[in-house]
């Protein structure tokens, strides 16, 4: 069974497929039909299904899985899927919800394992401290392993975030004997801290949305806020130097304010520019390796640079 | 007695000044020297004292007064004093520091009165109790009347920041019949605490710098934090709406994020769009009222516009 | 009977409806149709006429008023008016234009008495002699008194310019206690004229375009050229102090030159910057309002602001 | 006898040169002296004259002639002159203030003869007449064949504005046979016309200083004033087409609005867009011929373009 | 029979036209189509063609010519074909591929003559050496008498690069004696060379595309390296002050790298100043020209402006 | 015996010191001094030697040795020597040019060593053929290992380049493991190159100053250049795949063309984008360690960020 990224134009889909996007809307002629977007492992592909029944209009919803037949088309560059046959799936199709969600290439638990082995290198009493009762709350624990690291950009699918995490905290190590000046341990809270705050800006997983929190505050100072509490819990006074430089290094990893990227302020530590460019790098390099995913073309376009690139290393 | 906005070039000055920055200089023939700020009530002007004797070097320092004979001159645009004879006052002189002190045009005890009556204004009970939590601690109260809104740009005197918090509440009050639609708790708690985090981004009211907070998280996240305390001790969820709202518009004061001006998110709230312009509008006109003050010139540059400007109603 | 705004995807609209806009273009199959804009007091909606008769091809036109029975879909996020049956109005029908153009919430009546009250308090000989002048020309005070503000940003309604500027006056009137700094004969009479050239730059206020004019001089330098005819016409020097600082106030109301937003000169006048301030304040926040109205959705997409903006006082 | 430009660091000056701006001030020691910029036909230099007699204070002023004698040297890389004496010009030193001034390469008359000669090509009676009737007011006459068309950065010197006025035509009147889709006559016209509120906006020839006009209206609106003056002196309609696209070449002839250079309008017309690159190519080649003259150096720092630029055509 | 330019919507169009995009896609319904883009000597039509034929499919092609019948619609502002009937063209049609390429305004052999004719002018012979030799090698002849100035912008038909070059030196001769100054040797070779690696960066004169070369080189940089080349056979030093001149004007002739087109130096000499400004100016006529041709309307949009622009000579 | 960046304002410095620039010029009284630059090991400071003999005249020049006695002042932030005595060094002084060069924390000998063994491991023939070819050229690698990375910057000192290669080189290979989908042979054969242009745009090693070249050519397409005979020599095809991608990410290093920093094209490969972060990065953090260096302060103007950073880890 093909998998959505590698269907060409033409080809039929057969299979199963996650409902991840819904909206019901109105025909010319009157009738009702869904716009709606759907997705596996490998990608989404958008679709519009006519002539609606009761039943779909009751029992149809996001997150929900259904089988599928139809044909690919292209639209303005985007791959559209022409349904033919579809239905929800039934408990008897077996079919796991954890196989139609596009990950990180590495699994979400060995990844944990890395993260939990990279804390416990931190040799700062107070950062270490600090991460871990960070780390103590439930629900930022769980988001912090599952939500992409944005919507579209980059790393933007199931558990992104702590791929890109975890990507920046074996990047930096790996540059820490190269530039000794470095504040290893705030660097390593940093790269384990610095989008945090899209724990609570993003509102699911599988199906982010930006929440009101997210729209009205933003995740760099989002974060900060978890943080700040954090610390009261660790005991941490709020004038600890080592804090104010890991907030510092978080409030500016956007690079300098008048560039109007969204830092609060201006880089003035070593650790928080080298931080502001390995961030950049990973995030970069990512969204250029989504790019070519499955993409046979010499010659991709690339929504985050915003110009075509060009797969070297195709296959 | 002539006020220091009042000299010429070449008029002599004669009487009691504020020393507001002491450096200690050693000159080309090896001698210290002393590079200073005095300052009365009406502006500053630099100057030099040569040849300085062990004793001035053990007694002069910052936020002490001195009684001083000089020439004025000019020197790329700005006064120096030549200094012929200057000491330190003595209790005989009987010369207060206040008297000293740039100050608003109101007095302070006004303003705060008039801050008092209108934080009573505030109908949401949330709102008003967050407020006067805030000004409960008595640090956070003692600074937000006595600091200036800025080093250099506008209100850059004593208790500039409250003239400029209860003029911004004084001009809301006045449009809100104009615009019904607005929140009229949230802007008033918005002109409040908009700058509340110089109250420790600013170490000083006499002699202010910028403290490490400052330059590391800035005022607009200090503020947030300061908030966020306040909202803890009141029992304000932090989920709530209004608290939500009003940290919006405190990190959307700068204008969008990609002017580069420093906020930290876009505005998306009437209240915060009204708000920034209030905010730009009376720092501007407070600007360019302390470029034309005591000149008498047709026109004056405005470090602040970085132009030359024109006092239309000079007398 | 349902306003435009009220509807929603599916709904059935029936009624009459205003012609704005009108283009007659070839189907594929070699058909003729017309693409329309329709109106009523509450917005706008878009449409086809297919297979379009010779009797409408002869009778239809802008202005003309539609009975009209169709389905509103939605198509890229704009409403759409699927006709299935539509004809021009009767004289029987009895209905009148006026009833299917959006206006300002006050009546232009109440305006353009507000707005003669409030030019009887400039104290200035000058200024009077010369807002009067200007408004004594037919035509101008005809347009002044109809058009929008704009073409779609904000006031883009009939009378939109019209309670722009009186709303501009009432704020300002509002303010002048607090900076008495200010000359308020001056910005009275910039409130009224700043955007007056837009009485030329726009052809029509039911269905306006720009006129040639408009397009090559722009409205800041038509303003300018119809004062200096009230000028010549009232017998006020060309030198004349007041004269001069007016029209410095309309040419720098779009902020700064190096912002490329069109100032002919950067504000060199305190009351040049207030004006700006409050000119922007009033324009964001009534487009902000127009995004709103007839909403119920919590966030709404802002075309002024470019991005999505909260209802936050939504009954 | 050197000029100005030939001098080196530690040569001696001695001759005759213009006092072009004073300013009194007092030394450190009390006593006054003299700030100047003094000229002659090649450049300028400053000085300081100290200790100055009160019957210098009485009789030195702008404009009037000097006998110096001093040495040259150099500070910020600016040359100054170390005057050693120095006294007015006496009627008997025959010393003519033409000499004294730097001027365009050819003689103001000869460009004259030249402007008038092409004024005669414009074959559109009404663009003709337009012109004629701009020039036959005696100040504007006066002021076109004297003032430098800036104060710094290119022609500026005297008559500097009708040399770059005459280039222009004759480059327009070059490239018309390559560009036969141009309207010659809004060409010419622009060209003779497009700085003309420089006029206005410029207080002398020969030691010129901003208006108050200049300062709040900007040359550019100046300029359209006075082609409207004179439009209505000769009997065109105000909705002339060709007085508009005249004007319109004028009110984009800095380049389009948001690059922010001061256009009141981006250009519309060929004829605009064509004039704006002819201006710029002029003023620039201008702007490197002043940096060059006289300088024997490989690169030259050049204000107008802020890099250095390298003199390949030295002798 | 009507050119493509001329036809309005609805017309039919009868006649020969060139297939100069080709895509072959998937309907909806499962068929296959062709996208394709036609063209005339006056310019291009995009067109869709339904259930394609197995011959069709092996023998339509890019450069093949096709009969067509049709009728002319809109969609989004762009002509449509509605094809009807198509057929390749027979040898029996005796139709040429020349009659339907659109091309320079004069003959590609009369401005390669007036090319050669200038070259002789050139008086360095290290320059007119080195102009030679690249024009030696024949795929850089035959290419830059033959492809587009560009893709889009301007002067984008064939041999549309040779007007372009033939322009600017004819330009150039013409201001010569204005600016006399200028090294005119360098500006010749300059208008010359300047866009010759637009012969590597674009791989076709009828369906140009961009090569890999032109990608990830750009043609600024391929320019210098043919000259480097060309240098190298005709012996001419790699540090010979006239090769490095004209090489500075090539690398700086997008203007200032700080606007970011694309310079990899900034202008530091008057010539590379001159030809930049000469080059836009050019560039931009033509670009309006080509808007403006076969467009009766009065505004016309312009792609390389992005504003309307007015058609003053309209006939 | 202290160094320069030991001393403070007030100290007495005394020993030898290296002339790095030296300009002649004139005093006010006519007597002639020198405007120099000295330098040890560890910085540099700017002093004036007055009254100069004819033998001082004769004899000082850019790189000789001298011993000077003096005290250090501060003017405008800069640190000064007032010499009190001075003169040239002496053979039995046994002072060597070595001892008084700021050079890279590294040796250089170390430092080519460690290039030379990466460059083995280059995989590809090609690439590693090419970078062999380059610095087969004497000239090439006698600069390419003395000569500073930048005039201020970064890497400003002797071999400054070499260790700013050798560094990225560290750096990249590090992260290969963690970007495997990256090409490393290009990445490390551009970490080589990249700056490899610099070897002809600064003149010298120890008193760097621009060439020709390098202000005509700029050391990115100088390095284009320098590759380019290499490849000739090493029989690469210009066509060569592995060359164009490496010539690629040696354009676009500076980053996006639209951002104005001088790439000659944007990135559109990986390996492009990660070496432009890393460059950033390397750039950046060795800023602010020369910065920091022998500096006891907070906080530091960093030159490069244009604005106060913070010394963290000072001791």
């Amino acid at each position: 069974m093909k998998l959505i990224k590698e269907t060409c134009e033409g080809d039929r889909f057969f299979g199963f497929l996650l409902i991840k996007e819904l909206h019901r809307k109105v025909a010319t002629n009157g009738s009702e039909y869904f716009d709606i977007v759907l997705a596996d492992a490998s990608g989404i592909i958008s679709a519009k299904l006519w002539d609606i029944s009761e039943e779909q209009k009751a029992t149809f919803s996001i997150k929900k899985i259904v089988k599928v037949d139809g044909i690919v088309s292209l639209y303005r560059q985007q791959k559209q899927l022409q349904i033919q046959r579809i239905r929800l799936s039934l408990p008897e199709d077996d079919i796991e919800i954890q196989t139609l969600i596009q990950k990180a290439d590495v699994s979400r638990e060995e990844l944990w394992q890395e993260l939990r082995m990279i804390i416990e290198e931190i040799q700062s009493p107070t950062l270490q401290k600090l991460v871990k009762t960070v780390l103590m709350v439930k629900e930022t624990r769980e988001a912090l392993t599952t939500i992409p690291a944005g919507m579209k950009m980059h790393h933007s699918y199931y558990a992104g975030l702590l791929e890109h995490v975890v990507t920046l905290m074996q990047s930096a190590l790996q540059l820490f004997p190269i530039y000794p000046q470095l504040n290893k341990d705030l660097i390593i809270a940093t790269c384990l801290l610095h989008d945090i705050g899209k724990t609570i800006e993003l509102s699911d997983p599988i199906a982010p949305e930006y929440t009101t929190e997210g729209e009205l505050i933003g995740h760099i100072v989002l974060g900060i806020e978890l943080i700040n509490d954090a610390a009261k819990e660790a005991g941490i006074s709020s004038r600890d130097e080592e804090l104010l430089a890991l907030k510092h290094c978080i409030l500016s990893h956007h690079g300098d304010v008048d560039l109007g990227y969204g830092s609060a302020i201006s880089g003035k530590l070593p650790e928080a520019i080298f931080f502001h460019y390995l961030d950049q790098l990973d995030a970069k390099l990512n969204a250029m390796k989504l790019s070519f995913k499955g993409n046979s073309e010499e010659w991709v376009y690339s929504p985050m640079l915003r110009r075509k690139i060009r797969n070297l290393n195709k296959e």
